[in-house]
């Protein structure tokens, strides 16, 4: 693991999430650019402390140098944005797998370069679009899919929080320092940190690609740097339309991500804050409530869940398929074998690269006076 | 009563609606343009035959004839918004005080117009935009005017429907017939519709005014005249700004209206399919949950409702709110006294030429390529 | 109306649904057995004062002697328990059919005297068990008739309440004053008041009946001189079984009855907080959300709902629903008609009778050390 | 571990919980009493096959006799019923601390003499009863504790399923057919499942003990061998009382365990479906929701949550909060120091005992023709 300190948050998560399945097996770690904080957190993770590395290039060095047998085989990248390009970058170079958190690098260009560099290494890469882990966006992609909602003609996402309603920055929050600093989280706050997350999960989904948006961007908190709050307006391939709403400021509200598809003979609702029901909606007929871990469900609702209808399943549930399902298909790969559709379900460089040209261009057509602004990677 | 007859929806509600509290009692009507509807209309309804008229002309004309104490106080006109205008116009310059359907009339310029004619003759005009008169509606209003949730920065109404989503023009759907003719509608459909009410309620609620917008305007089933989709950005007074989404093609959708506000202390979020319940979010503390015939809630929302906490109000009720604030408001002025803040509560001129503002503007940049427009009346 | 003077609840309630569909005017009134009272009351409600009378009894003397055509035709009922049998028992044998407050009588002995004079009398009775009056009620008990949840084996309903969690008694709540009181309300409390509704509901709904009970009965609040709360195992024909709890000391909820009832293919789940809604379960595919209005739902149910799906209809339509349908039924017999089969379904004497041998059976079972007690009319 | 082999249910989730804080390895298993079994579910775990035995006598001998540093340190048994008590004392015997899944054993009589080994030994016990370990669970035992809802009057709990509403047993649903079997399950079927559940949860949160009980116990579905449905009145410490309803036949249910309590200043309510979640209902004031990783929350609540509000806890992360804090104690003692309160919050040998003195009493009660059975351990 690269980053993920001592008081980071996502590093806990993801550490969390690739334990559950037991599929990974913590053991090497640069757990800060400081070197004594790198040591510290890897002595309370109860690591090997020769194992417990000062910088990411001395561990990808020195991992690389071990037995094939003794080294790590995946590395996930848990750090701001800024740090994401170089070691993603190494790692790959240095024949390792990697997990990446999203979004996939501080910059556009960045990314179509890591996307080269995938592509020349031929190692898999792995971005933690936590949401689209969730067994009922499965579903709700599978319904999508199966044409029982007809062309899809309007999507809905929305990704309100409020934990950045007052000047965070300078506090003791160091989640709220880097990502309201561009020298770290990069062209953009709100949009980046969660805009970038509603967008994928929208075109998950749906299976449809944003091709023009007008994004109405705002620094609604005094004093902050970037944005904190933005509406875009959405033209979709398949002649459908949309919005997406991202915001930190919505004071009082939590996580409560949001997704509304509906096609010419009905329409789905997935939110997270009641992440195992999926409501499909009919004109003519009562909605139905899905549940995760039903047997009527989609294959790939049911591969991403443990326990039987009833048993919620949350967020570290959802970020865990992720681990588990790249995993699935390493453990294939090392096999010898195709990896199965299941297991091949994970964000990847793909969808890296799309995220940050939404990024770019929401913040883009946020300044422009023109109406419709064109995504392309 | 004009309008109304046989096989009309809102006619009938506005029945409902005024006979609830016991306020008006229903004695004269023209209730179509076709004289033999009116009348069989008429004897259904167990009116006396010789106030049963064959036009709005006729009926104000002999009603102004009688004597004061037996001819009817208030017109109701429940048309289609082709025939707003000229028998409003009629009626308040008959002496009549009005309550007219939304929206207000068939074009901006006739709204000025008749905005004109209430400052001439002194009448009273009550608008039905029925929404504003649920209790917990009236709470938000008063949470948000005490101050508590700080500057407003951020409103979010959406008004989903999805009864349009086929071509339900030439059917004997009558709603959908008059609804999705230029000729009788105007020059919008869903948005004349429904987005009209979206934007009155987000106007009431906030007591902020919508400066510029930037619509995203469709017409998604083919063969269809009007619009029925549209999603609009929005610039509020007060350095506030938002989204306003109206369908009518989300397929499964009923009718659920809802409206979200964000201060700087804190939101409400307020929808109709719970209509009864307000939640009011903060920060740092456990959201609240406020309920109908509460007694601690503020005196608009407790004077709007007739049971106590646990009885659910529901639609009719909040209509009924708008047509007996309307009459205490009446009922003072024959009395010679000043009305109630509370009975003065009822929308009216200015909010129907906003509304037909919006609708205007709405359209001119939905076909815009400029990225804002601006709203004025 | 008998009763429903100035300050009383359910007088106002019982007021509003009989106006809300036209079908019912208000023409004569003995509101108080307090001739001053009735005679403000009246005033206040806009009677000719002549037909404000000093008691029941004057009133139904002074009515009957009045031309056929300008009498009253229906008597409401809205008294204390205490006065409920013997002006039902004088408006019968005076020719009058009758509207009453549930529970029919103070108690069984009277109830079963009633039934009799109805019986001879050949008039019709009323009573206004509300919660039956929900279309979605109605959906349940369609649903249940069609065989649909194969036999039913359980069933749960419950009414909790909170506003008598502390002695209201002695305070100005005029409610809690009679409804307390063993002198107007009879041998229960919470049972009666509250209690018999869920009972009525369970019935309505199964089509089954409660033939043994065992009831935990309690006087939670110091100085209450009535049960104020109350859980109840229940045996009914079918071999099913279930539980009743009606309590009035839930501190902090308002009025939330709630029917579950499950058979051997899937259950159905209704609430009156949630009262557009019925859900239906079922073991092998996604639960049903069927919703008020809905062009699927059964005749019952459509017959009972007065707008389109998602216009919430709540307590004061359900309470107009027996009075429409109690009209309609009187309509029917005047035109010399048998009335529809939507018409007669409004509670009558027989569940009257149940509702009070209900009442008398939870009391002594409360009372009793053995463990079922035989529920017989 | 012992027990938990390939297709068992509960063996899995323990592994899950387990591994989720990183506080567990598993190394050693006799996971069936078929020693095929247990090695090839052992080799799919990807356990050392030196550790993996053929059965649990085999286990704890060797795996006592390995050194202190290289033996296992916590047993995990999760085996059917009837399989508890005789590994449990022989792990406790040999030095092993224990996790035991619930019920704590086959009869009362069996955890009486657990109680005493337990006592004896100096070994810690902990008993996986999941429910209480959600932490708006815990949120609510402080509430509770805190006096806010002032002295507890009543108590609702129920836990409906509706996987057994058909006959499951025969089938190759292996859950169904040993929790349906006397010889393996005990003496209650559902009351053992889940009615143990209910009442666990009904002490852990009130802090009352159940008295006296009255019970209507059902064998709904022909053919069954065991109790699968029941209702119970109950009477607590400190002049409580309440209701716990428990069944596995409500056709179309998942597992929606809900409490309520209701004191004489408010009320709370917590069920499973919504488990990060906890209504707070007053009579005066708005209804509070508080949720799981809120900064308002109690010190319990807070000590078992893992991520910030908005990002749902299930019921994984609730079965590992049972784990950890066991783990948590064990640490604590290995390291000479008293565990800290919120450690040595899990259920032990005393929830245990309470919980088969539950079974017995409730099943003696379903037969009783006595309305109120004393319930002592």
């Amino acid at each position: 693991m690269i980053g993920g300190g001592q008081g980071a948050f996502i590093g806990a998560v993801h550490r969390l999430a690739a334990a559950l399945d037991g599929q990974y097996e913590l053991v090497a770690g640069a757990f800060s650019s400081n070197a004594e904080t790198s040591r510290a957190s890897g002595q309370l993770l109860g690591l090997a402390p020769g194992r417990v590395y000062g910088s990411y290039q001395e561990m990808l060095a020195q991992e690389q140098a071990r037995p094939e047998a003794e080294r790590v085989q995946v590395i996930s990248i848990v750090t701001p944005n800024h740090v994401h390009f170089a070691p993603a970058r190494l790692a790959l170079e240095s024949g390792f797998d990697v997990v990446l958190d999203k979004p996939l690098t501080f910059s556009l260009a960045e990314a179509r370069e890591l996307a080269a560099v995938v592509a020349a290494t031929g190692r898999r890469l792995c971005l933690t679009h936590t949401y689209t882990g969730y067994p009922m966006v499965k579903e709700a992609r599978a319904l999508v899919a199966s044409g029982q909602l007809g062309r899809i003609r309007k999507v809905y996402v929305e990704y309100p929080q409020g934990w950045l309603s007052r000047l965070e920055e300078g506090s003791e929050n160091k989640q709220a320092a880097w990502r309201t600093d561009p020298a770290r989280s990069g062209v953009a706050g709100a949009m980046g940190d969660i805009g970038t997350h509603a967008f994928n999960l929208l075109e998950y989904v749906t299976g449809l690609q944003v091709e023009q948006l007008c994004a109405d961007i705002h620094t609604v908190v005094p004093g902050r740097l970037l944005d904190d709050d933005g509406a875009v307006l959405l033209r979709l391939s398949g002649a459908a339309s949309g919005v997406l709403v991202a915001t930190q400021v919505a004071a009082g509200e939590e996580n409560n991500l949001r997704l509304r598809v509906y096609g010419e003979l009905g329409g789905l609702d997935w939110q997270q804050a009641d992440a195992n029901t999926l409501l499909v909606k009919w004109p003519d007929r009562p909605a139905e409530i899905r549940r995760t871990g039903a047997a009527y469900l989609s294959t790939a609702a049911r591969h991403n869940a443990r326990t039987p209808a009833g048993h919620p399943e949350g967020y570290l549930e959802a970020f865990a398929n992720i681990y588990r399902n790249f995993a699935l298909t390493l453990q294939a790969e090392l096999a010898g074998q195709p990896p199965a559709p299941e297991a091949l379900d994970f964000p990847g460089i793909e969808e890296g690269v799309r995220g940050m040209a939404f990024i770019e261009t929401v913040i883009a057509s946020g300044r422009s006076a023109a109406k419709w602004t064109e995504l392309s990677v």
